[in-house]
């Protein structure tokens, strides 16, 4: 089975939960915009995914081909890489926490992307500067410390999983978390100042995470993308503020 | 089996698109919000999403119980009640490709949301006026447009669906497509005056929701919450503007 994954050039965003699911697994998978073949590169995504004969078109990237299956949706492509990864459990009803967790985490990406754009994607945060600084200024005090107010309440209520966020082993949510703390200390260090002590059973798993063999080994690799302001997590300056925690 | 269903009283909300589901199939459910006993009512929703003993905890309303399992985010209760209702084909396949559909018409759904509330959730409208014109002007002129545009592409190009978004029959993912358009009739009456012609095939799946008998019979019923301005889709009449279609 190739697996192939579809996702823009030069940025992590929501491509890098899908890579951090196979990089930790030591998962062979091909990135369509790094090769220059037929139907890769930037074109081969443009065509693949504008494919006037596809009959079930990905709406954005991140998408993954298997075969000839188009899989988008980043919680739906590690919902299917899951089970076949060994990242989830085998019941159900551990796949839907699970798959509960990574909806939840796609909110608070979602909010994250936002705080820069608060009013349009297609424009440049220079067009929405004033509009950045209050949605951010939200972010930070308020929905920050809910979001992981939940996932450290998670961590601390179940005594069964050995400090991952589902029962027995580190699931695609855990990678997804160590992502998102990773991206928001990249972007406000000063916010995030405090985390750890706030939030020490979240900073855990982010800690577990990145000592992972695999993972530690593709964190220093030429496959990792910088953190950089065309991404999710976008370091400016005047965005930052002292840690609500 | 009893579907107990936790959600917010008074409006639509995302437990609308859980709603129709039970609705369409004639499942009977419980709504936790409306009953007076022990556990129910407004304490009995805060009680149990705030346990402290719940082990797996929902971040949100909405969420399902069932038995002794908490199911929470609309798309994963969706995917859960999906096989158990039919409505979402056999295959893993086909439960992937609807899956993916509703996560972008969650994604879509947020953006409504946010479009009157571009700041924050917590502060009032009247808080972000100035924001909310631009923000939705964006959603109206921009969004609408490529989300409404990738729906009618879905179903134009897939000749087996019997003009349904999945082969076969309808799925969740049309009743939320449903609710989505109808979402924005109300909110925007003016910009949405020129959805039927621009988008024929996403309306015809509307008509084709609203002309099933359970759901006809559910939107005249006294169960259907009429849409307000606490619920998702808001009628601004400022914000509403020349139909971009």
């Amino acid at each position: 089975m190739t697996f192939e994954l579809f996702y823009w050039p030069g940025l992590q965003g929501r491509g890098e939960f899908v890579r951090l699911a196979f990089e930790a697994t030591g998962t062979p998978y091909v990135e369509i915009v790094q090769g220059d073949g037929p139907g890769q590169g930037m074109d081969g995504l443009l065509h693949t995914m504008d494919d006037p004969a596809c009959m079930h078109p990905p709406y954005a990237p991140p998408f993954l081909r298997v075969g000839d299956e188009l899989i988008g949706q980043t919680a739906n492509i590690l919902a299917y890489l899951g089970p076949l990864l060994g990242l989830v459990g085998e019941s159900p009803r551990a796949r839907r926490w699970v798959n509960q967790l990574q909806l939840t985490l796609a909110d608070l990406v979602a909010e994250v992307h936002d705080a820069h754009h608060p009013i349009a994607g297609r424009l440049y945060y220079s067009n929405q500067r004033a509009e950045a600084r209050k949605r951010t200024a939200e972010l930070i005090d308020y929905r920050l410390p809910k979001f992981f107010g939940y996932f450290e309440r998670v961590l601390a209520n179940n005594p069964l999983t050995g400090g991952w966020l589902a029962e027995g082993a580190m699931s695609y949510a855990d990678l997804s978390l160590f992502q998102v703390i990773e991206g928001l200390r990249y972007a406000f260090p000063r916010a995030m100042s405090g985390f750890a002590k706030a939030f020490p059973r979240c900073q855990a798993v982010r800690d577990a995470v990145a000592r992972e063999p695999l993972i530690a080994a593709y964190l220093t690799s030429s496959r990792r993308v910088p953190f950089n302001t065309t991404g999710i997590f976008r370091h400016y300056k005047a965005l930052d503020r002292a840690s609500p925690f």
